[in-house]
């Protein structure tokens, strides 16, 4: 009989963590998943705790990833998960993704995807070994518009795109307040966190969405990077010069102390002919801006965009989608090649257009390149 | 025992449904309620077919409303729904809510919540008598920032009220689409749409958002009613004067023939001291415009916020919450007051914001006023 | 020999006096217009003070306007003034503007145009027997993109008009600070203001502004005015509903008293295939909402706008003019056209783009309307 | 007696020239400056025909910039020119500047001040030796809002500045319009237009406003300048690390090629506590973003202004004032400090409150340190 519903496992996650209720939060929405079992917290009184807050089978909510991975594994296939989502502190996310791997799981990865690239070759390799398929989620480069970003790029609308400006400032980092809240602490913190704060957490995104939506690779970088509050162990700013393919340039700047920003990825996008702007914070417009002729406003929603842009939405024009259903556009994207796995059909092209092990990889190439370059004293760093 | 998740009957939306897909995502988002059963279409095979897509156990799948609400008050009390969401065209939303509460359902009704005023006063009678919880899904008033801008009146920010500008632009129905879209044909249609398709469609989200934020009741109107698109039955634009208490003015406009907008809803309430405004397509930002200072932007997700703002977002600043998250807000704070209900206990204030009969009440009421004001040659029509 | 600079006399406009000095740069800017003369106050020390601060000449600082135009009358023609602008409070323009026109000179005047409409009929009556041209500074119609939308109007980008929206608010008057301000003290005042304050002062613009751009005249008007201050003498705040030709409807609102607003006339007119939006506050946009395509953005100082539109410009793209750029609109047609007249030449379309007796005349006409029917209890008042 | 009219003589800016007639808007708006003389071309005949369109009396239409300064130091002091404008490509700067300043006349500059860092040296030491008054235009740093962002660091509202955002995207040389556009032919000439054409033309302007907003001055660069189009003599994009004086950071991008976009200066600059946002093309908008705080607009013509930026407007907050008038500032407080010399008074803060020969200087060894990066390999050049 053919699966519908695709059961998911969840590593971390538990009372109080922001990212695990994202992930339920997009899980949930579209009917498509169900939570059957999880491994929510380091601590086991919490992983309890947290389990039966989500009304989990008691026997299924387990003390540590471990024990969830072997013990699903061993279930009859119509009652155990289908995939593992691991939402731990990065340097959690190697040992459960490989595991599950290993226990022939389907895996989707916070990003970055591991602690250290070598993490990250190794988890590529064993995901083209077993065929399974593993997710990284790269939220921002779900949103519908960016979907039409690409492909107006691809259509040639720009022409040879020549110029790539993103920028990625917050300010919730101004202070030092690592002290105090939990998210920050493990983030700026070398042993959870690692290598880095701003570029591991926001910059990779930032690099994440300018090549995706250009479908160009940055080749070089020359970074700027300071750690502007006293007593904080990773950098919480940078600027970025970056060369990418075909001679085009741009600039990559994140922050995470620019004082009164909130969330305010912007990505702009030059060619030959036009050129594209789109703003995370109002993320259902696209501006079109051509050389001698009015600007053009996309709209999510509208019937006038390409079908990867449509299939990314759920509402008419004017019903605005969220941060919570781009990150539901991974989930509903990956279940359902998941799905296709299962049932024994191949996935569209619909269902694989989320950020693949490939993606987390190249992500985290990204920050250690990044962090090179901002302790050289040479101009330009290869990536 | 305590319950933790609620169950949801629902009524309509099968197959190609749109506001009963987002009923059930609005449901599903935060985890805290289960479509159990379901009459899914007044046509079996249908109704059979859309449970069946939505994973429903089969002998849950019900071929009308009747059956369903009989069929589950006789299941145990730890299985049976504990309530029922009416999402079907609004001549079929009194039967079903009727039934429901008088087997002691809670119920959910989209607005307008019902087809004349006299079935809205029949609702509201059996709510007071059987103590039953009944919602209207107002939508708009659910977003955070509505929470903050009806707080900042309430704080007297304002000083007393003069002036509301409300106005609710689609263009959708710019042509006759009726003869193609089953979503216009209803809407358009008095047999299934009622008195009104611009002023119960919309018009009524306008006014009901006017006296949430303001605190103040409409007391009279003067409407100026068309019907553009030749070979259309309902009106499908309107402009009308309004009266508040407290001598307050304003106006309502709202049309579906407004080519070009999409979903624009927008208020802006003057008083002595300052204006508010917001926008329904950036659902995130509150302008609050002062006298002789400089204005100020709020935004969703900010710890400044009052606490049922606060309570009425799931995320922090800079990550867009939209209407689904709307949608839900009513959904959770609905089901954490049947919760509170069921478990015996007193809901919170912030679990009963959630519009009510009374509220569906005085939509219908609303609609009949314009109505009639639009064929009335006096200026005032009282209400 | 031909004329190249033309000369202009004032009425009015001496020191401390807003408009007046307004009126000066707009002539200024462009360098083709001379202040040659002025009867800057009807106090004679004041009109004096004011002269010199301009740098006048002595002989042509007169104590009036009626001592201004006889003398200057008798100056040869090499010498003697071309036009006078006339800069004084509403009650203060017929006697001058008569007397210029019975003496042969042209005529800029502030709008509204006279205190009475029937002032306003016999200016006309006048300005037809002599050929003379007579301009009214309706300065929001010279903007360079409400030529381009009245030109997108006119080539049927929106198809037959059904909805025009059309608002003003301004928070100035919210308090009662006539007591202080000259200018607000005139234009509260029924002996010098006229019927009306707001409407007067603002609605004629917002009124002028729909006919210009859409082309068709308002038929009908449903007012709803108030005086929201107390002490205040004149209404400060109205709504009207509007009727066009060709079944058009619309709304105007306009207020003095909408706390935080600056001087937000907006307006958008629905069309059957496509919406036009603009902001006086954002002048150099236009916004053009398509049915089922992206909306266009159209800015000033680009080369694909009309030709009436980018002769209404200055500079390229991105540098942005303003209010008195758009002033200088006005005087720059004015004064070409009156050069054409001097110089025996036919003023160009150009040139003759300026609001003219008849707007004048039209706009006296609707303040005594909406001022009748805000005092009716009839719906509809014919226009 | 007191002189009251300030006569200015103009080198450059004949027919056709745009930024030559942009001086005379911005010298005539405020009705304080008459063009008395000039020498509008380095062909004497359109130097002759331009004077005549501009109705200058025919002796003092010169046909060169060397006969107008000795022609006009001859005349009696209540008729000769008190200052010169210099409105020539940059490779005609220092010239005429040197000359007018050996005969004791004032001078404005257009912006680069001169073609070469030494010229600019030696006409800074002129200005030393004879104490006369140099102007260069960096116009964007008159508009109001950039005085009340300056007063906002300088009153410590920022607290220290960590990060400065400044870039100037411009689309109008996306494709080789240097064989058609004289405007861009001398910009993109090695001979005419100096050693860089983006860097010098705007990337000098992004420049000066970070460091007069922020009072901080750039200590070193790391410049990636590209040259897009093939065929194109000089550079017409580059992206810009930044090190300032604090250790404040930033990066400063400018773009000739950024198709579609028109003129898009914009600033943000990050301190400890607070950031602000500027863009050109909605000048008279300065948003302040807090820490914890809603974020405030303020707006020009506003009371709450700090009395600099009230000075440089005009009219009322929501008329919108724009790139003439932020011209103008510079000519009206450059003017007046004239003025105040002649009358032998001292100049207030607000008169010398415009770019002087040492901000001109400084722009020149800002073109030649950015450009010097951009051929180094080296990460980091001094400023």
């Amino acid at each position: 009989m053919e699966i519908r519903k695709i059961r998911m496992g969840m590593v971390g996650g538990g009372k109080n963590a922001f990212i695990g209720a994202v992930h339920r939060m997009a899980a949930g929405i579209d009917g498509q998943i169900e939570l059957c079992c999880g491994a929510l917290s380091s601590d086991p009184v919490k992983a309890r705790e947290s389990g039966e807050l989500l009304s989990l089978p008691t026997d299924r909510i387990y003390p540590n990833f471990r024990e969830m991975i072997l013990r699903e594994s061993q279930l009859p296939s119509h009652e155990r998960m289908h995939f593992v989502s691991i939402v731990t502190p990065n340097v959690a996310h190697f040992e459960p993704a490989m595991l599950a791997l290993e226990h022939g799981f389907h895996v989707l990865l916070e990003k970055p995807m591991t602690f250290t690239l070598n993490e990250a070759e190794l988890l590529e390799q064993k995901v083209n070994e077993t065929g399974l398929l593993l997710c990284v989620t790269y939220t921002y480069s779900a949103y519908p518009m960016i979907k039409q970003a690409r492909q107006l790029v691809r259509e040639g609308k720009l022409g040879n795109i020549r110029k790539i400006m993103v920028e990625y400032p917050q300010g919730w980092l101004s202070t030092l307040i690592e002290t105090e809240s939990p998210l920050a602490a493990w983030r700026t913190d070398p042993e959870r966190g690692g290598l880095s704060s701003c570029m591991g957490d926001i910059g990779t995104h930032a690099a994440h969405l300018a090549e995706y939506i250009s479908g160009l690779k940055i080749t070089r970088v020359c970074a700027d990077l300071r750690t502007f509050v006293a007593g904080r162990r990773l950098e919480d700013d940078g600027n970025v010069l970056l060369g990418f393919e075909n001679n085009a340039t741009g600039v990559l700047s994140a922050s995470q102390v620019a004082a009164g920003e909130e969330n305010a990825l912007k990505i702009r996008i030059y060619g030959e002919k036009a050129g594209l702007e789109w703003n995370q914070q109002d993320p259902n417009t696209l501006l079109l801006k051509w050389l001698n002729e009015p600007a053009q406003i996309f709209r999510a929603g509208q019937q006038y965009l390409s079908p990867l842009a449509q299939h990314n939405t759920r509402l008419p024009a004017g019903h605005p989608e969220g941060y919570i259903e781009a990150f539901a556009n991974i989930y509903r994207n990956f279940s359902a090649a998941v799905r296709a796995k299962i049932n024994g059909t191949s996935p569209s092209e619909a269902m694989l257009d989320f950020p693949t092990v490939a993606d987390g990889t190249r992500g985290m190439k990204f920050i250690e390149t990044v962090i090179a370059s901002g302790q050289s004293s040479q101009k330009w760093t290869a990536f």
